[in-house]
């Protein structure tokens, strides 16, 4: 049976360069689909094609509007490809206007001096955290969600929105999809969007935002993708800045046994 | 008098969306110029472009290749404008190559709730901070850096790299234009990519480095820069990971009252 995932980011190719995709209702959000699974069918117009080299290293997709229910057209062009990289420019347009424009990396990784700087938080096991429940929207529903709270809430409860500004937008959550799929990097930049919206969090409040702009760097290689399979991904979130309308959005992913897989990145457009 | 940096982001429109620029001396850095200052040069194809609407509030620039020195042609198109933003496709090419693309999104800001979370860290003032030097390539002197050290070196002088990996790449560092020049979008984006490289930093040795893929998000209004002027820039960095080939880079860059200018984030290939 074909995971959910896969059918949303499924593309067809209908010339060089040129693939169609179409929104799935699993995915919904509030106004078009969820983010961050625009940001998986971009990575996955390189992945999957024809001409790709090497393992996506960096991604960033700017939503230039809503995107629509129904299909979509990818242009993914490989502009210039290295000895042991390629750089991608793709846009997905519907009716001939551009929803989203994106850019990507690929690369082969090379064995050498390795270490991780940042640490893992320590925190509770995935199964000593409950599961958050909110129904908001349809593409909720595709992941399973432990909230292991938001700093100076009274409960682990990040939607207990109790209209304070706080101290902090500081929040770790340990995630995995319904059903568990192995991750992949088209997966992982899915799970690079998952958060609650750190405005939310910091302002006490839910008010309307849409993201600008988001960048992820993949650190983990396919075999460690691999080595982790359908587990829970631990999400560590803050954002520096809340300033005139724009805030920004900094992730990292780890895999329970401390790897790093991915750190990302957004601007966030909010009205408060 | 023109300052060097105008020079070196100068554009001459030769279409529609089609200009053209040189690289310039001031800025050569070893291999090609500083990416600093291309990325400035993009960013400027977007704020003198003829259609622009608001302030830079996004930019990712990837460095497909090594600038050659001479001439080169940068297409800025603005791919969708919405009533509040503006989003654009940059690319850079020589001799018909790309070189480096970009994406980047204007946007007006709004008065509202304005927060700032992360903390500028408590430093010495400039003038009390020693300048480096250095003169590995040209573009260095085209700044004053004043390092703060690197945590647990015995010196603060991040140029003394013993060959031994420490614990940490955070660095702190106040730095501005020579001659001083007033701050403002484009000079800002060539301050984003100041930092002395984070490996050299972690792994105590200079190794064979280029980075990849740049963003930076700009926090401050066009006011706030006018405030800031010629002031000094203190830069706050870090690396999260430095794994298999890559590394990212974490940057703040403040305002000594205390105003996050810009947050940037790169992926730099290393070989260690």
């Amino acid at each position: 049976m074909t995971h959910v995932l896969d059918e949303a980011i499924a593309l067809e190719q209908i010339g060089p360069d040129r693939f169609c995709g179409r929104t799935t209702e699993p995915y919904a959000n509030m106004i078009g689909p969820y983010g961050g699974i625009t940001a998986a069918v971009l990575q996955n117009s390189v992945i999957q094609h024809p001409d790709v080299l090497g393992e996506p290293i960096a991604l960033t997709v700017n939503f230039a509007a809503a995107v629509k229910y129904g299909s979509f057209e990818i242009t993914a062009r490989p502009v210039r490809t290295n000895r042991s990289s390629q750089h991608w420019v793709m846009e997905l347009s519907q009716d001939g206007q551009v929803a989203a424009t994106a850019t990507a990396v690929t690369a082969a990784h090379r064995d050498g001096w390795t270490e991780t700087e940042s640490q893992m938080p320590i925190v509770p096991e995935p199964h000593d955290v409950a599961t958050g429940t909110r129904s908001t929207a349809e593409w909720l529903n595709r992941y399973e969600m432990r909230h292991i709270g938001r700093p100076g809430a009274t409960v682990a409860d990040p939607f207990y929105l109790d209209g304070e500004s706080g101290e902090s937008s500081h929040m770790a959550l340990w995630t995995r999809e319904v059903p568990p799929r192995p991750v992949d990097y088209a997966s992982l930049t899915a799970f690079c969007d998952v958060y609650f919206p750190r405005v939310f969090v910091r302002h006490g409040k839910a008010v309307p935002i849409s993201t600008v702009s988001m960048t992820a760097y993949f650190h983990a290689t396919k075999d460690e993708l691999n080595h982790h399979g359908d587990d829970y991904i631990l999400g560590v979130v803050h954002g520096d800045a809340f300033r005139r309308g724009f805030y920004d959005h900094v992730g990292q992913l780890w895999s329970r046994n401390g790897t790093l897989l991915a750190t990302t990145h957004q601007l966030v457009y909010y009205k408060a």
